[in-house]
Order: C-alpha cells, then sequence, then structure tokens
C-alpha cells in the first residue's frame, strides 16, 4: 500500500486504458446528461463537437475509474476535498481510448489530523495520440505510515 | 425557450426531484468508482460518511439530470465554459430525495460571441429537509434572443 510518505512532487506516472463505447456514451447521458449532443449522431455533428461525445460528467466518471483501478485502491487514501479546477480539452467520441497521467504538484503534511497527509496533483486524460483531452487538479488525502511524525 | 435575456441577477429558484436508489448507488461505484465507501455497508459504516453513500460524481451527475431537465431543454443553452467550484456537503444515502435550486449570480454579454451572453450560476442539491448537500458554482452559455444587441 501507498502512504503519503510515497508521494513526491514532480513525479510523474501514467496507467490503466479506457475505451469509450458508442452504446456507454448513450446509456450514459440518457441516465444523466440527456441532450441532443449526448444523444443523437446528426444534431451533435452540427456542433463545435463535431460528432456524439460523451458528457462531461462521464468524463470525469472514466476518470475517476481510471484513477481508482490504477491509484486509489493501492493506496491509503482518506477521500479528497475538493476540486480546485476541471476543464475538458477535446470532446470524447466513440472509440476513444485513454488513459491517467498524473504529476505531483506539491505534497503536505496535514497540520490538524497528524495521521495523513495531503497531495495535490494534476491529472489528465490522454488519448491515444498522446493528447489531453481532458485536465483535473486537486488534492488527495493519503493516511501516513509515519502518523505524527515531524516534516523533514 | 428561455434565451439569455431571461436570466436576471439574484432570481432564484427550484426544481425536480430525484429518488436516490441503492441499486443505483452501486451500480455507478461498480461502473466508475468501485471502492468500499461507495460499495459496501459496513467499511461504509465505519468512515464519517456513517453509511453507503454516492460517489461524487455520482452526485454530480445527478445534478447534471435535474439541471437538464429542469431548465437546459427547455433553454438555447449553449454549453459551458467550465466549473468553478464544487463541494460535497454531505453525504448522499439511498433513499435520500434530492432537488435542484439555482441562483443567478451575475449576467453579462458575450464581447466576443454577440450571439451569446454567460450567466453565473450558483447551484445547490437540497435533501428533503432543505439541507445542502452538494453545491456548484458554474457558467452557463445562452444564445441571445437580440443577438448582437448593445447592452443595456
Amino acid at each position: 500500500m501507498l502512504f503519503w510518505e510515497d508521494f513526491h512532487e514532480g513525479h510523474v506516472a501514467s496507467c490503466g486504458r479506457y475505451v469509450v463505447g458508442r452504446e456507454e456514451i448513450l446509456a450514459f447521458a440518457r441516465d444523466f446528461d440527456p441532450t441532443p449532443i449526448h444523444l443523437d449522431d446528426a444534431a451533435a455533428a452540427a456542433t463545435p463537437l463535431a460528432g456524439l461525445a460523451a458528457s462531461g460528467w462521464h468524463i470525469c466518471a472514466i476518470f475517476q475509474r481510471l484513477l481508482t483501478d490504477g491509484l486509489l485502491l493501492k493506496a491509503e487514501c482518506l477521500g479528497s476535498p475538493g476540486i480546485e479546477e476541471a476543464r475538458f480539452l477535446q470532446p470524447v467520441h466513440p472509440g476513444a481510448v485513454l488513459s491517467l497521467r498524473r504529476a505531483v504538484l506539491e505534497t503536505r503534511a496535514s497540520k490538524s489530523r497528524p495521521e495523513m497527509g495531503l497531495v495535490k496533483f494534476r491529472f489528465e486524460l490522454l488519448d491515444s495520440a498522446g493528447t489531453a483531452v481532458f485536465e483535473l487538479v486537486g488534492t488527495l488525502l493519503f493516511g501516513r505510515r509515519n502518523p505524527g511524525a515531524r516534516l523533514a
């Protein structure tokens, strides 16, 4: 298991592979985001998205799945205080193959909770050409291997 | 249809009703956020969430559904440049009944695109007791009834 002490500023890693299926795009949109750009090929083709594209929240959910499989299930993660920024950079069309890149921007111990520390990441979803289609900056909380240890 | 000119700073409205089912929480988590707090009653009970709770991205998706049904399908919405802030205020447990409250924080014409205007909202998901469980501040783009008209 990874603890807070295992994350270091500047570290970059990539993981995972997620194929975004057409039926999955339609099913998510029917449940949660039933607008023509996510449901109707002709309507979507006439927009700047240039064709049927996944709901932004679906892209966020795919990001979470890659993050969970690639990192969180292997770490003592204690949740997140929130999202600092999320940007949809490119439309995600059926057949897109996405992977997750994470970069550690900052790590710091918690002042109020000596059993945990904070790690601020820049996450990107990359398509098969290596182009970033989604970016999210956010902080995750991790347990410390040595709770209450003094800061180095 | 609602256009940009129909939104006014300070206007508050509520809409919709969404019952968050236990099976739906589990299905979303299996697909996108497979961690014990969203899948396992006993594991979740031992956390500050105090019981099985919906994934944060699931809450976002439910927000989108209420927004789409209650506003976007009745408006000339042209998308969103992004999310400025999103906060998960309370866990959402099975059986929660949520509604959406929107408040217009600001409206302004687009300088570069005279056919559209921007509306900044504070959105809240409220439970049946009226407690906010989720808050999101974001801007939506709407078509103008009178494209290119001068600002009042």
